[in-house]
């Protein structure tokens, strides 16, 4: 019998910045038995769950289904459907994800404007109203939850000053969706995706995205098809439609299951009783790292409650700490990207597994591993 | 308590166009608890995968992954990576999945020509001998195993043809892998991909792909960058790469551990006797269905075992006949699709699900409902 490396697989606590747990009604969701793509149950669960990710992501809008790819297929189909070659692109960018939205953007032929700030901090409301005023972009796009600083991006204020603009309003939701309030209609964002795998506590493979009739009517009257037959929204849209469907692809059943089960779990907690636990974890975090002697990259009020960036001091070698949190306690963070590589880690705190329990248990290993980290540099 | 929809769904046998029905221990394994996409025992799972695949696919390409889409997401792959505006693509066509390749490829600024084939019958291989003869192509493309008709295309006898006019020869084998031998060298092709959802037996949400060296060579020296961030193959082989990964976005990893037990349950099995089932029971489907008095689409020589393309003789509503079929024998096969629509079913014997006892509970079902047909036509 050839080895099954499956069965050496170790159950984890997953408390980085993605893939996160995932609650076992999800588990047994996603191994209901396969039905065909066209079988009027399963139609039923796409319209389940288009409506679902419609409160979920606090919009009215028709065109909100899930793709079917991860969430970086969110942001590939966010701008390949609205740009075609020569439109300017402003982008706000604070971390890896806005570096990531000028690749995605260049690459289909978009002039973009790349607006930095500095990595930790929010993207600022009146800057964003002085480069309006002195150009016109087509499409201004924002990172409302940096995965990579833990930053929360002030959306709403910002989509004004968009909206007032005449631009098309691009949001990554990959890591707010289900752990902080996502309000698409309230902030004038014409085109808002996300992940599964963050704080919807789904396995990670689908990417809701909804689009405004505004920008419909951008995709819909383009001068050349999209450049992306499977990541077409005026197909997926058919596929995805009301009365009369139309074939497109096949769509990944059982990841279907698990992200109708993973919103059926969040309405039936209540949407606003999970932010407030989402809130509640943060708080008792940062508590307990503060009492190690730690300290948060981010100030208060800009700070991710599901995505928490610590601060490692000087002395205290942070790869050494994860590998010894995964070996040892089998609890997964994350480290730093780019500049912050070394010295950060990066705890997520997301859907199923933001619980006051997980938090104790990481706040334990980590005082005894940096109780032992002292005494040995002691030695 | 909100009703939750998955509680409704039935039990189905799979016997369509895909997907197909999936073994007890894959669903086992979409439903192992998520780990990290950097774990190391995910990383193992990764190296598994891709060993397993170039074994099924006859190949020993390095870049042999699975894609985080459905197989649509492989053709897509297939032409963004190596298209560049102008360059000229022949693609042969003889069914639905190749008039799709005609739209994939002309997004992308391909100039296509597309030869036309009879639905039903085979890609002439005199006829693709002319053509390259006549102009040369940067591209040839061609469907193995047509889906919509049920044709298995003779890509070895093209494949020498399309090497010695020295253009790169690209291969969808969605519906063959893990049905029908795929031998990716052996018959020189450059860029073959495939879907878990079909003999594989596995979930939709996957699609393996394999480049040559020589199709990675022509994605590494495009004059632009891929304009697809989400497929770029450049990227997405560091991401699957041997001893250093780079970070590109997070693998679906519940439907990798699916991929890696259906692909594991095949090398348990064997390759040749999985051929050799699915030879054998679509044998004895068609001798059923000949006892009937119903006859095939294709020439013997030409027949897909996986996927029969039955003709419906005027008289009775194939439409009626499929929805008995689900309704009350839990049993799901497919329509026709396009000129073929209203005209034909199809029948999938793929995977798990191609079994003798499966057959003969089609035959059954299929004989009682025909039987109360003719009942009520002569009443």
């Amino acid at each position: 019998m050839k080895k099954n490396y499956l069965d050496d697989i170790q159950d984890t606590l997953l408390l980085g910045a993605g893939p996160s747990g995932v609650a076992p009604s999800t588990y047994r969701a996603i191994s209901t038995n396969i039905i065909g793509h066209l079988d009027p149950y399963f139609i039923e669960i796409m319209e389940q769950i288009k409506s679902g990710l419609r409160e979920l992501m606090g919009t009215q809008n028709e065109v909100t289904v899930p793709l079917s790819g991860t969430g970086s297929s969110g942001m590939e189909a966010a701008f390949v459907n609205t740009v075609e070659r020569g439109d300017k692109v402003l982008i706000l960018e604070n971390g890896v994800f806005g570096n990531r939205m000028e690749d995605v953007a260049s690459r289909l032929g978009a002039v973009v404007t790349k607006e930095e700030f500095e990595w930790g901090t929010p993207v600022r409301p009146e800057r964003v109203r002085e480069l309006l005023a002195q150009d016109h972009y087509k499409i201004v796009a924002i990172v409302h939850a940096e995965t990579s600083t833990g930053v929360r991006n002030p959306v709403e204020e910002i989509g004004q000053i968009v909206h007032d603009a005449g631009s098309l309003y691009l949001v990554d939701a990959v890591t707010s969706l289900g752990g902080i309030p996502v309000e698409v209609d309230k902030w004038h964002a014409d085109i808002c995706y996300s992940g599964t795998q963050k704080c919807l506590s789904c396995p990670p493979g689908a990417a809701p995205i909804t689009f405004s009739p505004a920008a419909m009517e951008v995709v819909a009257n383009r001068s050349c098809k999209v450049p992306n037959w499977y990541l077409d929204m005026n197909m997926l849209t058919k596929y995805w439609g009301g009365s009369k469907r139309v074939y497109h692809h096949t769509a990944p059943i059982s990841m279907m299951f698990a992200l109708y089960q993973a919103i059926y779990n969040i309405q039936a907690e209540g949407l606003e009783n999970v932010y407030a636990r989402h809130m509640r974890v943060h708080k008792r975090l940062v508590a307990g790292l503060e009492k190690l002697g730690l300290k948060m990259l981010v100030e208060p009020q800009y700070r991710l409650p599901e995505l928490n960036t610590v601060l490692i001091p000087e002395g205290i070698d942070e790869a050494k700490l994860r590998a010894q949190l995964l070996d040892k306690y089998h609890i997964e963070v994350s480290g730093g990207l780019g500049a912050l590589a070394g010295k950060v880690i990066r705890i997520g705190l997301m859907g199923y597994n933001a619980t006051d329990e997980n938090v104790d248990r990481l706040l334990a290993a980590m005082k005894e591993i940096m109780a032992d980290m002292a005494a040995s540099s002691a030695a």
